[in-house]
């Protein structure tokens, strides 16, 4: 987690962040802030307050001198799942909060950040770039997960309301073509000698890959509803047993947010309900989904190997890509000690990886050797396919 | 449900009861409205929207010339429980509803008030006069929910915030004592010849009580304490199987919104977290809490005819009290014709029957014939135990 | 609980339950003894154990000099809800005790018996006579329930296998007519002077009744087939809120064992599958729907006071008869000390009661007074519908 | 899926097969045929029903010329998960079937076995012979099951009932010792020239290991006891956060079958409840328990890879042994067409490897390239711990 960039620097980014996440709420009323209409579907004032509380309980209270909590409570209210930090709010009664309100939160914001921005005006260690790095990457994150969250909290209620937001998906315009890659040995992983990168990613090490071809592009909305339109959903060859059972208990037959109206496939974007664009990829897939695409196609994911290691061939960065591997720790993963050990080890199990980026994802977030991972029915995140063979 | 009252007086009611609801919410900030900790705990906003669309649906949109609803959709939003009037938004999602905001639903209020004011100068009939009643009545019922409601969002968040109200109980002084009452035959019902009554109340009609005597005032705090502190909860010959198995499957060992701390009893009321106060009647209990309270005490619940009987005698008006009457139709009960024959007699199973009134209640609703009923284990309405032998 | 007969008829008495129950199970197959396809139904041999051990426990251990039980674990295994008496299986789990074997439990079944009878040569008090008479009418209790579940049992499962039995409904085959009762002072409950009563039936007291009339005869399948032909499944108007929600949530469309095969409506009966018979009455229906038909033939359920008044008028005893009363206590109840007590006042919430008796029941069960009861959603009993008005 | 044996030695081997199966069963009960505590456990006489149906279904029905099904209704009582096949019974109510009985079962094992039998002395083709090779490999997966469900059933009810059988783990009497392999290019899977193998365990293939470590015997009861005592259940940094959740949802504080009876460690063994051997491997742990004490020691469990590429220096075939390799298809994994392609594929999401086999694994699965697989939570396999670094 090394970051060398100078301290001015870091101050920069350390405010740009802060800015960007509060943009990303802007056009919010305060009703939007407060509501969970499912338990991994956090309330926006919360995500406010726990990137908030991330850089109050890691960095200034540990490190700042003389530096005092805004509130007793709050770190009750925003932890999320650092069980070494203490006793926390239940998940699931996140949005039962009203209090502190928004306003409170924002306030918040604005203490934790002049208190952090004038502690990196002073002489810090390395240890402690470190951590406010650690706490960007993780606002990073956030920003991605409260557009997944607005988009869900949006999309499933009578009005359909409109985000104000730049995000825009692009055409799959190229015919579909396999790009062939050798049989051999590769590196995988991230060297971590320049750019952050997290515990999950480290320890490059060799895998033996044989022959395989992956997709130049990703499936589209049409190619999809090929699927739907064959039956897919509702022939169990296709599926996984647990998929099976999955989009039957919950009644699912098409990514989220599609609705059939007379006839025609419509979806919910953030501007709205609209018809389906045709030549745009596929979105809000689960892996389930994805895996039985590929199965009715009789071509298979690629392995987050073959992913990484083709890369530089594919253009990507529109949506994240579920892989048929399960997010596991490569050979020389080795945990951090405390509440930071916390941050991936301990979900390597029942989730699967997607490698790439999509368009809600922090620029610097997008690199070969990211692991990202979802429980394998997900499907609220930015998620495509692509094929291999 | 005869009203006879002059149309200018019916405007006055009108518009004070409407003004009487927003005085509740006063002291509320805008992130308090939206949510809903429980399925049966409506968001202060839904409550708003609702009583107003009781008034848009019943009255305005069917009998006044001219008349456009305030929002094409806001019946979906705003529907409670009425088959007949159409699909609605489920229970469990009423929080998830961000929109209409709180602003659009204060502005649905004004426009709705001032339509029917206005059409309270024209002439109208006796049937709509008695729909204007019905919605008003309606209105105040949902004045007492918004208080448990509100109490309820406050009383299970980490902050425990105040609510601005008058809202006060006085002390029990009185020792106990047992009024008796005579063997006989007694009339029970509302007559409804000069005041508004439910349905539920009507037909007067003979039944046949024996001797039995009733106390003169509640159970306080204190007397509720030693029932717990001789191990009440944790002996199951005072519970019914049904309440035994709900206590232990909930972890209730107390009324609602009390918290023992460092050996102190404390309890959430609108005020704050406080100390108990003894004498106090005690507030928050479940059918099946006084029903075993009775039992340890060797004693028994009134019947709601005992309790109606008896009522001239008594003091009341402080806590809903709870009788052991299941809620089932009276001999003459005729259920209305429509969606307003849904208001009361399809919940005639499976619920107990509470008489007087508590003190969140409109003062025109406090009567000797009304019947409020809840399912035993509910505890959030302010409900309290009157013992009879 | 007066008995007021010799020893030596009821030593008789009690070989001949005895005896009855294990004629019930005379051609079950082994494997038939121990399922429980539903939490409430019990497997076969644990009725076999249970009305056994009622008699070890509570007459044998505690009075019979010198007795030993026949096995220590066998309280644990046998004892259904009686606290008082200690710990024991939870009920899901009675069918997954394949020990002791149903070889075993007929060996218990001998072991007690013989005791018993042996028991009732000697000299013994009223209060153990009394005993013997409480532990007889709950093993003829256990037989009716034992039908029950047998039949569940049989007609759950791809192969509907035969019992064989007598059992057989008659039809109704009068003109429907109704009996008219006069407004005035009744009296009520059982005088038990010279029979044994339940301590539920006890207190004779005085209940005004108005004018009513009441069905000669119960509904006939013919006529519930109309009520489902013109839809009453689908329309909410007839039915409890709580019986909406449950027939919805289960997917009922019929009463318990009809299944609609090439249009014609057939049903399970313990002579096999069949075609309904038009004549018979309606038997498996649950108080929602029993109430929901009078609701559509814009009549109603009589009260248990109102059908006892009326009872030497009616033709009864086909099928248990759905009263509209929620199971409460007459007014002089008083339970019972010590487990005799939990036989019936703990069930005195969330119930309502059926008079009558069915071809199941035990003869001597069969009288004016008997309060049966169930929680309104219960099919699997035999349960019919009179009409009142 | 090659054989190369004789028919001879296949209809030998059937025979022994077939009753294998029934020797396992023979000295149960009636009674302990017919229950099924848990969804995922099978009644006893389920699985003779179920081996017997996938020979009449996938050979003798379709191959053996004028050969009729034993009973019209059994592919619907015994198949298990074939959706190709046609409908079926709900696995949880595979209990519920009492009929056909346990007698009819065992005759139609005999139908079925004869009928084999005669068809194995005519002349079959190789798709036949490897049809009744899988089906043997299928029974002898049964022949597992049935000794896990047998165990389960016994040792959830309070008499604890004894199996007649062999089965006795012995001492792990070694010290531990770590042995080394060195980094480098290692081949996986199953050559499939001579012997019978699964589909998931085929394609040669080449992967890429890092120098490693594994142990050559597994953990020990008295070194599990230590991770108990030191406070393992109750640290969550040593689990999974899905782990963590699991074992405090259903109050998991030791492996399967463990009591602690007056501060002394009980566990069930199919010789009855027995104290704890200090020195047998620890079984029945799941992989989160199997993960989370390796966490504890501060290693890690071995990969499937490492474990196959070390299996000729490691004692083994006491335990199955949970891998930290996720269940998925190796690069050459092609389907099988039809019913039989859903034996394994289907299975691979949300599952981890175990490898190695237990004593109740029949002698010819025991390979090291043999892929078992469970999800992380099951506990009722015969499933222990090796360690790795």
């Amino acid at each position: 987690m090394q970051t060398l960039i100078t301290q001015q620097t870091l101050k920069d980014r350390f405010l740009a962040v802060r800015y960007t996440t509060e943009t990303i709420c802007k056009s919010l009323e305060r009703d939007d802030y407060s509501v969970q209409p499912e338990a991994s579907v956090s309330p926006p004032k919360w995500h406010l307050g726990h990137t908030t509380w991330f850089f109050e309980q890691f960095v200034l209270s540990q490190f700042k001198p003389g530096y005092k909590n805004f509130h007793k409570d709050f770190s009750y209210c925003f932890n999320s799942y650092y069980n070494n930090v203490g006793s926390r709010i239940l998940r699931v009664n996140r949005s039962n909060m009203t209090r502190p309100t928004v306003d409170e939160i924002y306030n918040y914001r604005s203490y934790v950040s002049s208190h952090l921005a004038e502690f990196l005006e002073t002489e810090i260690s390395e240890e402690i770039k470190g951590l406010v790095e650690m706490g960007l990457q993780h606002e990073e994150q956030h920003q991605e997960l409260l557009v997944y969250d607005i988009k869900y909290i949006f999309g499933h209620q009578p009005l359909f309301p409109v985000l104000d937001t730049e995000i825009q998906l692009k055409s799959e315009e190229d015919d579909i073509e396999f790009i062939s890659v050798k049989e051999g040995i590769y590196e995988i992983g991230h060297k971590c000698n320049e750019t952050f990168c997290f515990d999950n990613e480290l320890g490059v090490h060799k895998v033996y890959l044989n022959d395989y071809k992956i997709a130049n592009r990703l499936v589209t909305n049409a190619e999809y509803i090929e699927f739907i339109e064959a039956g897919g959903y509702s022939n169990f060859n296709y599926w996984h047993a647990d998929g099976w059972t999955h989009i039957n208990e919950n009644n699912i037959t098409s990514p989220m947010y599609w609705h059939k109206q007379d006839g025609k496939w419509m979806y919910y974007t953030l501007k709205g309900l609209k018809e389906i664009d045709a030549n745009l990829p596929v979105n809000h897939v689960s892996f389930y989904e994805a895996w039985a695409y590929a199965e009715w196609k009789d071509l298979r994911l690629p392995t987050e190997f073959e992913w990484e290691i083709a890369s530089s061939q594919l253009n990507y960065g529109q949506l994240w890509e579920w892989t048929n591997s399960a997010y596991l720790p490569y050979p020389k993963y080795a945990k951090a000690d405390g509440a930071i050990g916390e941050y991936n080890g301990k979900f390597m199990v029942n989730t699967m990886v997607l490698r790439g980026s999509c368009l809600a994802t922090a620029s610097n977030h997008s690199r070969p050797t990211y692991r990202n991972f979802f429980t394998p029915e997900s499907q609220w995140q930015f998620s495509g396919i692509r094929l291999a063979k």
